[in-house]
C-alpha cells in the first residue's frame, strides 16, 4: 500500500447554512391543531408539515418542480471484489435511467418528480442526452484500498460542482430535491465514511449491498478494516474523510445538499448512500439536517445504525435496498400530503364541526 | 340492564370467495426477479405486486378507478360517555366529507381515488348530495352498554346492503376498493369486537379513540367489561356479536369488504375500525384475506394486537389515528408503486444490464 498523501483544500466552497426561523412554530401549530381532526391524529404528517412550514417561512407551503437527482460514479475499490456485480453495471444503469426503465423512473413518475442523472465520474464516455448531465470528475475513484479515492482538487471539485447544480434545480423552481445514487461499490466507500465518521467498526457499518453473501460479506468488511488501518484517519476533518474513501457521486451529492440548504430547498434523503453523504454533509454545515425528510429505511444493515447516528425518524419502512433514490420517491406522496392537509382541510371553524368536549 | 334477546339470522347473504389461484406465482417470481435491480431489492413491494397479481390471475395487473368507500354510521353508547366529542360530530364530518374538507378528501384526491360517502346509520336527515349514498339502517344503534346494538335483520341488511354498494362500484370499473369510517363512538364497538371474536380483555383493546385521558380511558374499558359481561357471548357466532356490539357503518363495511373480495376487488385496509370490520368479516369468509392490503398501523392502542391476530404487516407507520379511510389513502400510491414496477421497469435483458456474478 502507499502511504496517504497529505490532503490540502485550498478551493472549498464555503456554504452559509442557517437553521430556519423558529417563531411560527405556536402560528403552525395553533393551524395543524385547529385542522377537523382529532389532537395530533396525522402523527408524523404533522411534524413534517411543521417542518416544511418553518423551512419555507409560511403557513401556506408549497411544493414546487420536485426534481430526484441521481448521481452516479464509479469506485476504484470494485478492484478488491467487493461487489456481486461487474463495474460495468454503473455505466448500464445510467443508460436504462435515460430510456427510464430504471426503478427511479417508474417510482419519481408514479409521484410526479422529474429524474435528473448526473454523470459525476462513470468509467465511461456517455453520449450527449438531454436528461443526463456531464459533470465527470475522473473516469471512477482510485481504489481506497490502496490510495486516497481522490485529490482534494477533484473532492473540491465535486462539491462545488453538486452546489451548482443544486442552485440550477432551484433556479428552475424547484424546492424540493431528492438526492439518489448509482455506483457499483458505493456501499463499500459510504461504510467507510460511516465508520471514520461515527467512530463505529465496519462489521457495524457494511451490509451486502447488492447481494453479496456470507463470505463475500466478510471480505468486504476485511477490507475496509485494512483500509481503515491504512489510512488512519481521526475524522476530524470531514474533507479528508471525504476525498479518502467517497465516491465522485456521493461527493457531488454532498456539494448539493450543502447547496441545496443554503438555497433553503427541502432535502429528500434516500438509502445508506445518500445517508452516508448527509452524514459528512451535517460534519461541515450541520444546520444542513433542519432542511431533510428521512424517506425511509433501507434494508442495508449499517442505515439503522447511521440514522439513528443522525436521530432520524424515516417515513418508510419498507425493506427496501435499490438505492437510485427510489425510496425517496416512493415517500415523496407523503410529503405532498403533509403540505396538503395543512393547506386544503378545513378547520372546525370552517366547517363547524363540534370541538373536543372539555374533560 | 335488559337481557339479550336471541338474535336469528334468517336472511344472512352467502359469499362465495375464493383463494386466488396460485398457480403464477413462479412466473410472477421470475417477472419480479428479472427486473433491473437487486434480488429482493423492493422489499415489500415485490410481496405486494406478487400478491395483486395472484389476485387479478396475471403478470401485467391494472388498478382502475380506485375508490375510498367512508361508511358512517351513530352509536348508542356515545350515551355511555366513551368519547370526548359529542355525537353530533358524526353528521357534522359527514357534512366536511360532502364539501371537500375533511382529511380522507385531501388524501384522496392526492392519491386519485375517488370518495363515496355512505350514511349507513347516522342519526341525522341528511339532504340528497351527488356524492352521498342514502343507505340508511336507523339513526343510530341502540346502546350496547343496556342492549344489542342493532337486530339481526338489521344487521343482515347492513351486510346486503355494503354487499351491493361494493358491487356498485366493481360494476363501475373498480377493482381496488378503500374502507373507511366516520362514527363516534365506534372504537369502543371495535375493541368489543376484538375482544369477544378474539378473546382478549377489553383493556388489551380499548385505546383513547379521538383522546380520551387516562379516566376516560379507564371508564371507556369498564364500560366495555361490563357489557361483555352482561351480553356473555362465546365468539363463534360472528354475526351475533356483529349485531350485539357492531355499529352500521361496521357491519356494512363488513359486507362491502365480503362483496368486494367476492368480485376479486382488492382491499385497502385502513385502521383500527376497518381492521375489526375485517376481523369479523374473516370470520364469516377466511379467504377475504387474501384480497387485503394492510395500508397502516394505527396510533390507536389495540391496533398492533388486532393486525397479529391477522398476521398482518401494514405498509405504513406513521402514528395515525384519523379514520375515514385516510392511512389506506396515503398508502394507495405505494400499492400503484408496485404495480408499476411490475409493468413498467426494465428487464435485465431488455436494459442491456448485466446480471450478478455467480459467487
Amino acid at each position: 500500500m502507499l502511504a496517504s498523501p497529505d490532503q490540502e483544500f485550498h478551493l472549498m466552497p464555503t456554504f452559509n447554512i442557517v437553521t430556519p426561523e423558529q417563531h411560527l412554530i405556536p402560528a403552525l401549530r395553533a393551524k395543524i391543531n385547529n385542522k377537523t381532526k382529532p389532537l395530533g391524529a396525522l402523527g408524523r404528517l404533522e411534524s413534517l408539515a411543521l417542518k416544511i412550514g418553518l423551512i419555507q417561512g409560511t403557513l401556506t407551503p408549497q411544493l414546487t418542480r420536485p426534481v430526484m437527482m441521481v448521481f452516479a460514479g464509479d469506485h476504484g475499490i470494485t478492484q478488491a471484489g467487493v461487489s456481486p456485480y461487474p463495474q460495468a453495471v454503473t455505466r448500464q444503469m445510467v443508460l436504462n435511467f435515460l430510456t427510464g426503465g430504471a426503478g427511479i423512473n417508474v417510482f419519481a413518475k408514479g409521484s410526479g418528480m422529474q429524474v435528473r442523472v448526473i454523470d459525476a465520474g462513470v468509467n465511461h464516455v456517455f453520449e450527449p442526452h438531454p436528461e443526463l448531465t456531464d459533470a465527470k470528475i475522473g473516469m471512477g475513484t482510485h481504489n481506497f484500498f490502496i490510495e486516497p479515492a481522490m485529490t482534494a482538487a477533484q473532492c473540491e471539485q465535486a462539491l462545488t460542482r453538486g452546489a451548482e447544480l443544486a442552485s440550477a434545480e432551484i433556479n428552475a423552481g424547484s424546492n424540493v430535491l431528492g438526492f439518489g445514487e448509482m455506483g457499483i461499490g458505493n456501499t463499500s466507500s459510504a461504510a467507510a465514511l460511516m465508520s471514520v465518521l461515527c467512530k463505529l467498526p465496519p462489521t457495524h457499518c457494511a451490509g451486502r449491498g447488492t447481494g453479496l453473501d456470507d463470505a463475500g460479506l466478510k471480505r468486504k468488511v476485511v477490507i475496509i478494516e485494512q483500509a481503515l488501518r491504512h489510512h488512519q484517519m481521526d475524522g476530524k476533518d470531514p474533507l479528508q474523510v471525504l476525498a479518502t474513501f467517497g465516491g465522485f457521486e456521493v461527493a457531488m451529492m454532498v456539494g448539493a445538499m450543502l447547496g441545496a440548504a443554503e438555497r433553503k430547498a427541502i432535502l429528500l434523503i434516500d438509502g445508506f448512500i445518500a445517508t452516508a453523504a448527509l452524514l459528512v454533509a451535517s460534519r461541515i454545515a450541520p444546520a444542513v439536517l433542519d432542511y431533510c425528510v428521512f424517506t425511509h429505511r433501507s434494508d442495508e444493515s449499517g442505515h439503522t445504525l447511521l440514522l439513528q447516528q443522525l436521530e432520524a425518524e424515516p417515513l418508510l419502512d419498507l425493506g427496501l435496498r435499490l438505492g437510485e433514490g427510489t425510496g425517496a420517491a416512493l415517500a415523496y406522496p407523503l410529503v405532498q400530503a403533509s403540505v396538503n392537509f395543512l393547506n386544503d382541510m378545513a378547520s372546525f371553524e370552517s366547517a363547524n364541526v363540534s370541538r373536543q368536549n372539555s374533560t
